[in-house]
């Protein structure tokens, strides 16, 4: 168990690596980010992430990071070990297993990669809302910790309370750590994630639904995220297509200052009903 | 090496995998799904789904399907070992890892489930366009093998030729092997990647490009594939963001009757040009 006083950020908590002297890593789940079972998925891919980022030869900066749910972590230790598959001259490509006794609950592949000085531009548009003080901060009816440390000011999609089904999956929201903290990698990775699921606002309420996998393109350097600093990121999530027990959504998360520093994928489990 | 008469389909020798006994199978390249380097990575995609679809205690069918590329394969064989992580009550997760005499060339994660009876709605919108015999077949100025698989019918963004820089990466086409063959997992994973990079729009001409990482989400039931057969598919790519030499492209595969069948996002490595 971890003990002594946590001064530190609760996210600064999530991504407390204890590395093993090899490529793993030893690390305990956090309240504070704790979900409906197990931990808050963005926290897992935050700390596998920070696994990976940690090692002596990692090459450059994340690229992509793909993150399987194959079963809820139990509160308490878990261990992440990496490996790394191959060194590329500009990419470098990594896997990572999460267990906890022996037993396999996450798998992780991820991209490294050097950004180099070539033709760029940014094709998709973010979209036009008003300053974030100009919305009133989020009321949560999920009862589920994690959101708490985000200060959220919704445009468009909040989940459902007494809300009747809504046409369109579409949420759109600034998004900053509450406590503040500045933005990094693992903070964009655990960020990718908090898109509740669009199933709660077609359905207008909350049923079982779990992602079973999140693939997270990064599409900032160090020295953007670093430019964003403790600032409001604008989120905006949807779904394409629900069918048989399994939807996607796609989210992507912008500074405010309109630079695309990710885009996310994930596909979820889910039921129609509690019964 | 292979040997004897081909007469099947070119991508049913491309899925024509070995079982080693084990878990693993071994394949071979096939010239005519070649790419500018290596075999097609759509290619690749569909051999390590077959792989992982062909186990005897494989569960439902794909959700999703993540292909790292860490190094071109080399022209010959290659071997696939495939890896049962858990089996929960409605879905199992499986990694795979393709290699060439010990060198790992590519990593997999996929999720299987069982589609269950609930709640479903597909919310994006097929693009609006005319019949496939209203456009004429595509004529490929790229240099490479894979193509020729396929009859595509462009209603928007071709590859370039002597085209100028095109202000969008969309591109919108009608699809379907050629010769003709009935749609299946393996057949949809391999289209997910036909949608050439993007980079090439927008900069008027082929540049060195490579997927990294590529994830596919399949929406569609076995049923709503066999539905299909041979009949042609609408798919639709476009970029987000092209920065610091990575950009991402996300596609839609449709039904000509309105299904979508997956959608697809990958990750690509790009320089803008051949110095």
């Amino acid at each position: 168990m971890k003990t002594g006083q946590r001064t530190e950020h609760p996210l600064d908590a999530v991504i407390d690596i204890r590395p093993d002297g090899g490529r793993g890593a030893d690390g305990w789940t956090v309240p504070e980010y704790g979900n409906m079972v197990g931990p808050f998925g963005g926290a897992t891919a935050a700390f596998i992430l920070r696994v990976i980022d940690a090692q002596a030869d990692r090459l450059g900066e994340p690229v992509a990071l793909t993150v399987t749910y194959a079963a809820p972590i139990a509160d308490g230790e878990f261990h992440v070990d990496a490996g790394l598959v191959r060194t590329n001259r500009t990419n470098q490509h990594w896997t990572a297993t999460l267990s906890q006794g022996g037993d396999v609950k996450s798998t992780a592949t991820a991209v490294f990669g050097i950004r180099r000085d070539v033709w760029s531009d940014t094709e998709a548009a973010m979209p036009a809302v008003g300053e974030p003080a100009s919305y009133p901060p989020a009321r949560w009816s999920l009862g589920v910790a994690f959101l708490r440390n985000y200060d959220v000011r919704v445009i468009d999609g909040s989940p459902p309370d007494e809300d009747p089904p809504a046409p369109s999956s579409l949420s759109t929201f600034w998004v900053r750590h509450d406590p503040r903290r500045r933005l990094d990698f693992s903070a964009l990775a655990a960020l990718a994630d908090i898109f509740y699921p669009r199933v709660f606002l077609r359905l207008g309420r909350s049923v079982p639904a779990g992602t079973v996998s999140m693939t997270t393109y990064f599409h900032a350097s160090a020295a953007e995220l670093e430019r964003v600093g403790d600032g409001y990121l604008l989120g905006t999530a949807r779904s394409q297509r629900f069918a048989g027990g399994f939807f996607d959504q796609h989210a992507q998360l912008w500074s405010q200052d309109g630079v695309l520093l990710a885009s996310t994928n994930q596909i979820v489990y889910y039921k129609d009903s509690f019964e």
